[in-house]
Order: structure tokens, then sequence, then C-alpha cells
């Protein structure tokens, strides 16, 4: 019965957007997309015909439909935390895209509207359900490696289009958050005390002024003594490169690898295998089993896998890098949020 | 523009139509679902209720529908030469799954149909669209391994459900095509000669009586010398395993791997990577690759890629394996038809 | 005490017999070089001189020499017969590089004389000694794949220097019977009942005339129903390839590969691993392994790993495939031997 | 002719400089193994026994010898410099194990001396000829990665036997030291500014108190932008592990893996590849192979491969790590030799 499907509204229509819109139109079991919001709309226009949904121009009208039983926020991550407050006030169940916010304040005023309203929310951190890095975690989780010692996640872009275009901060903000989010979740239940990062811009140099950094190297410190890694680079040349190393006292769980296909080529020049400038996995599957999770959260009550605590772990783990770089030094984690305060 | 669309009809609604009736229906792009049909007159309807279409009774009926531009034929191998005739009749380009029969004059009157008729048609070949072995025949195509000289492919299922419903040779008929045809692609321009096929019933012993044989291995010689061998069993106690290896001249080709994931777990037992009962990659990608493909060729009139004459030279291969098992001795190929003639 | 040592006679001293000379001489524990026979007296001196010990012109003179504990014999084929009649004579325990002979009446006659001799002998079938295939071995010998159903051994030579120089048949008794050996000893307790072979000359059609065949694939029916392949070219563009894949009802072990190294090296091309013109472990390292156990066979009086009945085991094999060729048909194990005699 | 063979006395015969002696002794063309000296003359006779030279009692006796062409420094590291500066005035060539000193000033000294008596120097940072890591750095070297941006060298010892007899700072002076040795290697041109290093007790935290430390990560910023990761652990629980990951504007170069052989072992619980307690390549292959270098540089005059300047070099990262760790905080190259003045 088609009545019974979670409709979700999604807020913002840009790439990711689009896409989150098309998985829930056809690719999520049990859920369908209700109508879709941009404030270019046009953009809303185009995705709403190709699904065959409407395009709403006003927002609060979107939050007001009784058809629209959630709503997944796509947009600009300065916009989240506004609309947050205004679905969670409407009632409405939200899966919000990384980050919710870039400042701690703002994220917890958003988070603090959700739980007076007491309405679900996911937040999009989909490497999660990337099937690799989730059989990972899963053998962690069941005591695989025993205790984490030694952590390390990276990510990779294949290249940087136009880095006049980049904010500061972007690769901790942006890029390095979905490490930091690894990092923490494969060593849960133990706390970031420290962080200590090195940034650089090696890809495009010219921009450092402007305040690009396209190369970091994140250590994180952990309270149960585990130390981390989080890298980042925004021009690997090979393609799209998100990898996962994750050791304790019993083993290692590795996830992730630039080699996209099983083909392989043996010549007098050695075996060569295909890499990808796309990793389809990451970019279509994880997003697809996410919005699977939050239809399951809203229909079957399940707990939310990634909550607003999830989103604000590792906020600040970014922000402190940032502090980091800024102050040349290791800084101890809620140092950098008092002094931002 | 909805009606600019390839709008498919689908017959036969098991396990392989409804996915194809599915995929139709969301994920191949230009295409859309019109109808299904099958004889089980609720496994159709249940099909068309949730994809939003109708429940054909009458497959005549079907094919007479203007709003059918073509269609997909998924129904038991027995029903797919008639099939054919009256799709071509009625005009409409046809996608029928492998094997399109086990009789070769019965092929050839379905085929001769089709070119009177002149409509496009292609054969469900899917492991042409599996990525990695598209990859793998891009590369022996441009010459990347020279001239073939060995080749090899194999397809080892994960378990035998119920032996006692398997028909004789199902396993060169339904099974071991796929590689024959895969065999015959990566050596295309090349003709096979003769064929030497072993095969047995060790999986499940019980049922040789039956008729039924579960593991094989076939040998074939071409005319430009190469030695091809297809391999198949109906039991790998580690998951589903469909692989490919050309090598020639210049180099070798591989593709395809029962480790599903990149995730590597280390621990005193050594490194293990987890593999699968299901190949997912094959299932639904390569399925959805290739009616992408159908698509093209109706609308946009590309040659087919998978045509009449491929799925003939498959099924000769096949038929011809099986007179080796009951001759216990090498055959040409041609030999075999004249003996069933 | 170097007088505990075994200390071996070397007879021949090509390529094979020096190498193994040298490793006597200082890489096999336990093992002393004693001295060194060759009909080409020069190089029997450049190998004495070089590892310190005495080139012996006469063989019978260095069979009857005290300090010459047991002999290797690694002169050409033709020669191993007599040498180990006229070794088991002496009362010399023998090691012989394969094949023992081309003929299996001859075989026998030279295996009837070691028995009556009472002396150990131990067949050069390194590869069992190499460490892959070792490990593999130990997996399936403690029931890792359970029954064997499919077994394949491959064998492809980076290149062939001077066809002109190949006897008939060599890659049936000199290349493949070592897959025959590898075949037979994973899948031991079952005997080979059946086999068939193709052969052709791919690699250098203008000596097919003059015999030599240079691409094999060869079938083998077991009597406990498992099938194996075995497969052989002299021409392999991307180096020395030696692999096994045995798949049996509880699993698979695979051994071997081309890439001789873990480097990786990832560009814009994808990832390239390096391969080899020569396979080090093989050359090498297998051949040390397999005369210190033959140390241990004759000081320790453990039984040897590799019979005589080992090796006539593969011999037949390999005559069988030759008979299968010239037959143009699968051929019976024994009915060759008949049909030779 | 033997005479023309590199005469190598050994200073040390524990673990290190027995396998040294062996590989003298047998494995390295052109060299021998002249004598052996050790404080415990119990071992070195035991040594010189297997080997057939003498156990010298006096080192400064060996190093008078005639028959001695050049020196192997094995002993414990406390004990180098001195044995440098002996070995410079008699005028013989060294070989020396790594780290030469665990102080800079000793390092200088121990140089100076050597630079005066203008003797060949090469230093055992073996893992340069470990063959995996020698084809990366040739890869890199020639360009393949372009501008190295992102580095990474990790050694994970299989485990701790006696975590009390271990000294303080032994991660980064005796185990690192071959990582920063990587990093500066892989980086050639570049020089280190700046260190940053977390370490704790988390494999045996009985024994931090007594200051071991066995889990580490260090950070290293270049002048040339390039961020390096030095990691290390004294217990893995699936063996020894030794890596390196090499990333720049080109592409990417890793070398190592703890999978010591090829074979794979498939069953319903995935794929299984052996591990090893050992890592035979690097304990005994790289071992030769830079004994044989030796060798060429003191018979042919070729370069040192590993100078002096190249232990200091990368003992001064290992001093500068272990200041990290006392401050708490990133510490500047040079910072630290000044501290220690």
């Amino acid at each position: 019965m088609r009545a019974a499907r979670l409709r979700v509204g999604v807020i913002g229509t840009g790439r990711i957007g689009a896409m989150h819109a098309e998985l829930l139109a056809h690719d999520v079991e049990g859920a369908a997309l209700a109508a879709v919001h941009d404030p270019d709309a046009a953009t809303a226009a185009r995705v709403a015909a190709e699904l065959g949904v409407d395009a709403v121009g006003d927002v609060d009208a979107l939050l007001r439909r009784d058809d629209v039983d959630a709503v997944a926020i796509c947009s600009s991550t300065d916009t989240h935390a506004d609309l947050m407050v205004a679905a969670a006030v409407a009632g409405k169940p939200i899966f919000v895209e990384k980050p919710v916010s870039l400042d701690l304040a703002e994220l917890d005023r958003a988070l603090a509207a959700v739980e007076r309203a007491g309405v679900p929310l996911q937040v999009g951190f989909n490497r999660r359900y990337s099937a690799d890095f989730a059989a990972a975690h899963g053998i962690v989780s069941a005591g695989g490696i025993g205790t984490p010692q030694l952590l390390r996640s990276l990510t990779r872009d294949p290249g940087l289009a136009d880095p006049g275009a980049v904010p500061p901060w972007t690769i901790f903000t942006q890029t390095l958050i979905h490490d930091f989010d690894m990092l923490l979740w494969f060593n849960a239940g133990s706390r970031p005390v420290e962080v200590h990062a090195y940034a650089d811009a090696l890809v495009a140099p010219d921009f450092k002024e402007a305040g690009l950094l396209d190369t970091a190297v994140v250590t994180i410190r952990f309270d149960n003594g585990a130390i981390a890694t989080a890298e980042a680079s925004f021009s690997a040349a090979y393609g799209y490169d998100v990898r996962g190393e994750f050791f304790g006292s019993a083993g290692m769980v590795t996830a992730g690898t630039p080699a996209h296909l099983a083909t392989t080529h043996w010549t007098a020049a050695g075996m060569v295998k295909p890499t990808s400038r796309q990793d389809t996995e990451l970019m279509r599957d994880s997003y697809r089993a996410e919005l699977q999770a939050f239809c399951r959260v809203v229909r079957a009550g399940e707990p939310s896998p990634v909550t607003g605590a999830d989103a604000r772990a590792a906020l600040e783990v970014a922000l402190t890098a940032v502090a980091s770089v800024e102050q040349g030094a290791p800084v101890r984690l809620g140092a950098s949020e008092v002094a931002h305060a």
C-alpha cells in the first residue's frame, strides 16, 4: 500500500539533494518522495518534473504539508540549523546532511529544538553505510580487533575543480569531518582528548593566501590511549580514495580501496588494476542505505544510528583541528570551544 | 517527456522477470515499464501492483497494445521461441533471456521470424555487462592480450537448493552457456571447432541417476588455435564465484572475484576477507546495464550487442558439450547438430 | 662437527645441478657438498673451483668415494635411470631430478634397482616445496576444502629462447609433469582414470612441423570424480606464472601469483604491481627446501616425501596426455602403457 | 680466486651479528667472513666454529689483522661510536648497524673520525634493501608520484617478549628510526622542519612507569610542504607488519604487507590469507642485499648508499620526537639538539 510509505520532502536539490530525492523516489524500500524545495526554483522544478512530484516554492509550506511525513535537509550548511528548528517545530522527523553546522553554539541550538520537539534526527555521515566500512565496523564492534590502539582514516578526492570557490577550513569541516566521524565511531566509548594538525596548500599553493588548505594530517589522542590519524588531500591523481585502518590489541581491520574493479591486466609492464574518478559505492549505495535506515528510524522507531551528539563530537574535533593549525600546537578538546565562545 | 520513453512489456514475472520489471520501472534511463504478463496471474498481479502498471492476462493482448513499444521475454525457456515469433509478428523489438532455446532448429525458427519482421533483438547474456567483464573485454578488444591462446571462464553457484527440480543437462544449457558466451566473446573472430567435456554428480550424487550433473569441465578448441576451458559447479561453499582469465601472446586479463568487499580482517589466524552468497553486481547492475543497452538499440538504432547469432553459437557449444559427455569423446562443432537432426 | 654432515655428490653441473651444488655447499643445514661430476669436464671444474670441492671425472669413481654419503642426480633425463642403478648398487641414497625418465619401463627398471638396494630415493618435484604450494597443501591435507572436485594447476614460462632445441612432447614430460604431480598430490588417495589433452604450437608455429608444442590444456578424470585441468604455455608476456586452484566440497585453496612484490604504484592509469621474469622463490627457496628434506630422509630416516611411485604416477599421466594428443581422443590410464609396450 | 674477496670481520655476534657473519660467510658474492669478535667469548666461539673462522678475543687485534679488509659493527649501540673510531684509525672500511648512536654529539665524533680516516662507511638501514621498498623507491626516484605530499611508514612487531628489558625511548631510537629513515629517503632533497609525537604504553601499561612506550604516532613536517606519519606498535596480533605509503602530486606508491604468501583459503567464513610472525624477506634478504652493496662500496668504490649523514638525519628526527613527547608539543628540528647540548 503506497500510503503506508514514509513520504519525505527533500529540501535542497543541488547535487546531493537531487540524488537523495531520486533515491527516495525509487530505491528506498518503504519510502516515497513527497515534494522538493530549493531556493533556486528552476533547479527544484527540474528535479520535481523528472521525479513526478511537486516543487514547493515556500519551504514553510512544504513543512506544513500533511503528505510530508519527514524531511531530508540537503541545502547548504549555513541553512541547516534554521531549517532543523523549523522542521522540529513542524513535528517532522529530520534527516540532515553533514556537517550539521560549522558552529557549536548554532549546532546546540538546533539540537535543543529537535530535542524539545521530540522528533527523530539522523545525520548524513554516509560513510558509515558504505558496505566496506559497515562490515569493518561490525568486526570491530564484535571485538575483532580487541581494544583500539592505532586508528587511521583518510579521504582523498580526485581533484579540485575550482580552488577559488572553496571556503577556508573546508578540508576540516567538510572533508575530514567524515574521517573524524569514522575514528569516533570505530573507537566508540572513548573520548578524544587532544588534537594536533598539520595542513598546507600543496595542490593549489596560489590559493594559500586566500585560506585554502588542501592537504592535512590530524592526530587525535583518545582517553583510552588510542592514537588516531586522519588524513586528507584534495587531489589524488589515481582517483577517489577513501580508506580506514583500525588496529588494536587483537588485530586489525581495513576498509576501502581505490581499486574499484577486480579486473586485472598483466603485461610485460606488470599487473594493472583500474581505479576510478568516482566511488559509486560511496556516492550512491551508501546514500541509499542511510536513507533506508532513516526510514526504519521513523517508521519502526529504531534508535537513530547517527545522532546529533555524533555530529557534535565530529564537529568538535574539526574545530579543534582548526585551532591546532591556527595555534601551531596541539589543542585539548573543549579548549577551542571556550576560545570561540 | 514521459511519452518519449521506451515502454517495455515484461513477459514472465518470476525471479528474473520481476527484477527486469522493477529495473525498467525505475532504474533504466529512457525506459518505462508498460505492463506485465505471467501465466500465473497472481504473480503478475503482485508485481504489477508493486510497480503501478497493468497485469495483462492474455499475452497476445499485451503484444497488441500501442503503449507497449517493446517486450522483455523472461518466461521459461521452452516458451521463448513461440513468444519471439509472436512478438516479431506484432512488430515489437525483443529482449529475450538466455538461453533463447534448448534446440537449434527451434532457435533458428525464432530467429528467422525475427529477421523477417526486421525487429531488433537482444539476448540476455548479462555477464557481458558486469563491470568487471566489460572492462576486461575492453582491454582484450583493444589488443591488450594480443592473440588469445588460453581462455578460461567459470561459474560456481553457492548451492543447489532442490537437486530434484533441476532438469538434466542444466549445467550446460543454463549455467555454462554464460561461460561459453564469454569464451566466444573474448575470442571474437574465431570459431570453435571441437569440444570435450567431463561432467559428474559430485555435489548431489544421489541425483546422478536422474540425470543431474552438478560439476563440469569443458575444453574447447578454436580455429585460431586458442584452447578454452569452461568450468562449473553447483556448490561453492564460499559463495558465488564467477571469473574469467584470458591469456594471449601479449598478456593476460582476469575478471571477477568471490571477494565482494575490500574489507580485510587481520588476526593471529591470518587475513580474512568476506565473500558473499550473492553477487549483487551481477544480479542487478549487469541486468540494468543490459536493459539500458537494449533501450539504446531500440531508440537510437544502435546495433544489438548480443545477437541471435551469439545465442546460436553459445547453444551450439552447449549441445556439443552434452554430446561429448554422452559419447565420452571430443565432438566437432556441427556434428552434434547433425546427430540431433 | 663437519663430519656429521651429509656429504652429497652432485652429478651433472648444468644450470640446475650447479644450483643444487651451491645450495648443498652453503645453504642446506646438515648437508655438505662432497664432489661434483659432469660429462663436460670444464663445467664441472668451474663449479668445483667456485665451491671448493673436487671435480671427479669418472662418475663411478665418485660413486665409490667414502666421503660421498649420497648423490644428487641432476644430469640430462636420458642418463637418470642408469645413474640411479649405479648409485643404488653403490649403496648411495639418491636425490634425482624430475622427470626420472621418459619411459615407464626404464623408470621401473631404475626403481627396481633402488628397491633391491634399499637406498632412500627422493624425486625433485620442487614445486611441493614452494612456500605457497606447501601451505596450500597443508590446508587441503587438513580437510580445508573437503573432498576435491575441481583442480587446476598451470605453468607459464616467460619465454622460449630456442624453440628449435626443444624436443617434442617437452611441454608434457618436462613442464606439465610438475602440474601433474601437483594434481596427484592435492588429490592424494585417488587415482587418475582418463586423460584428455589439447595442444598446439601458438608461440612458435614455425616449429610445429618439428613436433614442438608450446601451448597445452590437459583434463584428467579421477576415480573420486574430481576433474582436474593442467595448463601450460611457453610464453607468458608478463613473466613466470605458476599457480594452483583446488576446489572441493568445503571450499577452495589457491597458490601462486605472478606478482612477486607487494609494491603497488597508483597513477591516473590505475594501480600497477610489478611481475617478474624469474620466480626466485621457486628457483631457489624450493630447491633448498627439498634438499633440506632429502637430508632429513637420509640422516633421520624420515620417509621420502616424493617417491618413485610419485614419479611414475606423474609420468603415466604425461604419457597418457601425449597419447591423447596423438589419438585426438581421451585415453584411459594404463592404455598408453600397453600401447607403448 | 678467494683472495680477491672482501674479508670482513664481524664485531658482535648476537642475533643480528651472527646473521651478518653467516651471510658474509656464504651468501654475499665477493665477500668472505674473516673473523668474529664478541665480548661474550662463548658466543663468539660458537659462531666462529659454525662458520669455520677464528674468534678473536681482543677487538683491537681483530682490527689489526691483515686478513681483515673491513668490519661490520653489530655490537650493542653504546659501543658503536668507539668501535667506529678504532676501525677508522685502523683504516678499515665500516659497516655499522643502526642506530649508529643515541647521541648526536657522540655520533658526530664518530663520523668525524671516519671522515678524517677517509674510510668508507655504510649504515645498516636494511629496510632500504627490502625488495618491496627498493622497488617503491625506484618508482618515486623516477618521478612516479610527482612531488611527495603525504608520506607514511609504519613498523609493528609481533610481540614484546620482555617489556622490562626494553630501555626507555626504544620505540623511537631503535624501531621508528627505520621509519624515519624511510620517510627521509622517500622525500630526499627535502628537510624535516618540525616533529610532533604521541606515544603511550598500551601493550604493557604496567611498564609505563618504568618509561616503556610501546605505541607511537609521529608526524613530521618537511620544508617542501610534505607531511609524514611514522607509526609503531610493539604488538601486532597478526604478525610482523612493515609498510610504507608514499603519496604525491602524480600518484602513490605502497610497499610491504603482512601477508607473506600468495596462498588463499576460501570457505564459508570468507577468504583467508596466512600472515607470519617473521618477515624473512626483511630479516635475511635485505641484510644480504645491504652487505652486497657494502661489498661494492669497498671493492668498486661505489658511493655509500646509506651515509653517516643519513644516520644523523634519522637520529635527529628520533630525538626530536622524544622531545615532543617530553614537552607535549611539536618541536622544531635543531631545537632538541640545543636542548640536549
